[in-house]
């Protein structure tokens, strides 16, 4: 076994396969404290969307962006109390569907700022009378010539296609803006900073050992990722991840949608990683995961809870944050670390994946 | 070859294994015409909406239902003009956000109307203001109870595990109501007559000659499902059946969301399914058919623009019907008979696939 293993690990394409984007992991931790710099900007657009009374946040993007605005939806219903949702770009910009906006607030998210349908409906939104701000990296961007605007996420170039550190900011991003509507930004601040020193620890402390973790999964091609609540964005993520980089048709789901048909496909060369994290949902995600168990599926779990799920084959625990709505932040880096590992384990190139690029113009 | 998908389709458990889920997909134009003749209840329901100007719409439902809830978005959306969303049921059941429901309508979708979550959340949402409404096949269930109002499924008894004509009543309800709320339901109604005709048509003339196509994939370890907007909720439709009913990791993606990642994990062996319909986004889907099939995917095409994806190597096409935002109702049919046709051929029982019961009281 331990020689196929070792075979596989050698055609790695150039040497330094996945470098780029093994250094932007390590780089996560200084990219929120960057964020965290502009906690001015992020106070006077929650200041804006107080005063305008346009409480319900529509937050539209793409990939890593889309998976992003899944933890906009707890951070602004359990901060604020309001009501943020995953809106349908196609519905404004293929359909042209008219809704009343004027109490809406639409979050732009897009790394580059060129995600030509997210910069469209930006622009008809803002037509609608809705408030509309860009969260980019490039302030310079369409998108935030666009949009009334602009919270910056200083993630810092991202060179690997794969993102990283723009996920990882746009998270925070989301969770600051709430955190200010809330009037709880400067205790929300403390927790982020706690955090991003923890993030350092599990980066450093998980690398040398998540290999070891992935190289049994080398020929898995399937996969579920099973998260819920804030957690659901993270799952979305690693799926993401282990799609782009890995090849693996990963899917992700609830803890309960699990049980609502896909636990049917399970068997053992089936894998499903679990997201437990020490919260409310922590009883759905446990209980889901024992249903994937008791279907014969090999179990990975993660979280801050990780040690709770019973019959888990992996471990991969993080540290639970000062702040529980900031398990996500931490969460994420197993899996990035993960899909790093299978990436290089399975000869391919994280860094640039088949058929992708860094800016999609992808209509 | 031919002697080798014969012996597939050999070990069929019992001989009547699949009759339940194919008698059903066959009665689906019945129950569509038995939901019409409550189309009353549904303007009541729709006036009551408007009467308490709660026009913020919320869906709330787990695996089929939560399906159909994605077609409410586009109904909605496009006949009244207004937001549809699926909601988060975990930030209200578990997390116990407080959100101001007092313009909100909440359509709990449930067949069995006994989904405990979704039970609990309308219980919460009613005690915080908003308008609720059950949508089920069990007028006498606990959602209907607690709820306010009752808008009756009338798909009839199903048998079946994987849910087809409650699925497709479930569209019909969001369409029929959007309808009222637009005040063109008269017409409406008229369209949804005509569609059932169609569909009785597809299903006849599409059963005899599935299983020609589905014996192919009898070794397909996953699937990507690729519709956008409307037809959004066929796709995922379509991927759930085949993870429940045929083992296959098949995961719903909009045309625009394979390009930000999931397009590098394709190849030959991970075949596409895209659903093109002439609607306002059929260049976003014929460009990720075209994207998918150059990275060497085998590509089924479907949905009543099927002919115009280049490079298709199978067509499921349906008929066109009246009105463009009907097309999901008969999308769905070849791809639940695929489901059948390909359970059948892997010697799988899509009446009873393992793991599963037909009222999910998970957690």
């Amino acid at each position: 076994m331990s020689r196929s293993r070792a075979r596989l690990a050698e055609p790695i394409p150039p040497a330094e396969a996945g470098s780029r984007f093994l250094s932007e992991i390590r780089e996560q931790p200084d990219a929120l404290l960057r964020l965290l710099d502009h906690s001015s900007d992020y106070e006077r657009v929650a200041a804006e969307i107080r005063a305008r009374n346009a409480t319900t946040i529509r937050m539209v993007g793409h990939g890593s962006s889309d998976n992003a605005a899944s933890y906009g939806v707890y951070a602004f219903g359990l901060l604020p109390g309001w009501t943020a949702l995953r809106d349908s770009i196609s519905l404004t910009v293929y359909y042209g569907a008219q809704l009343d906006l004027s109490t809406s607030t639409v979050l732009g998210l897009s790394q580059s700022g060129r995600t030509p349908d997210v910069v469209e409906y930006v622009r008809r939104a803002r037509e609608a009378g809705a408030f509309t701000v860009a969260v980019t990296n490039d302030t310079e961007s369409e998108l935030a010539s666009i949009a009334e605007a602009v919270l910056p996420l200083r993630a810092g170039d991202e060179h690997a296609v794969a993102a990283t550190k723009t996920y990882l900011n746009q998270v925070a991003a989301l969770g600051l803006l709430a955190a200010h509507a809330a009037g709880v930004a400067d205790g929300y601040v403390d927790h982020f900073r706690a955090t991003a020193a923890q993030l350092r620890s599990v980066v450093a402390q998980l690398e040398p050992r998540i290999t070891t973790v992935a190289v049994p999964f080398a020929f898995a091609g399937r996969m579920f990722v099973v998260g819920r609540g804030a957690e659901f964005a993270s799952a979305r993520e690693i799926a993401l991840k282990l799609l782009e980089t890995c090849r693996v048709a990963a899917e992700p789901l609830t803890a309960t949608d699990l049980a609502h048909g896909p636990v049917a496909a399970l068997d053992p060369l089936f894998p499903v990683w679990a997201i437990a994290s020490d919260d409310e949902t922590l009883p759905a995600v446990l209980e889901a995961a024992t249903r994937a168990a008791e279907a014969g599926a090999t179990i990975i779990a993660s979280g801050n809870a990780a040690e709770a799920v019973t019959g888990a084959d992996y471990l991969l625990p993080v540290p639970k944050p000062s702040a529980p709505l900031l398990s996500p932040l931490l969460s994420i880096a197993p899996g990035q670390l993960f899909a790093w590992a299978l990436a290089r384990t399975k000869g391919l190139d994280p860094d640039e994946p088949r058929g992708l690029t860094k800016v999609t113009l992808a209509r």
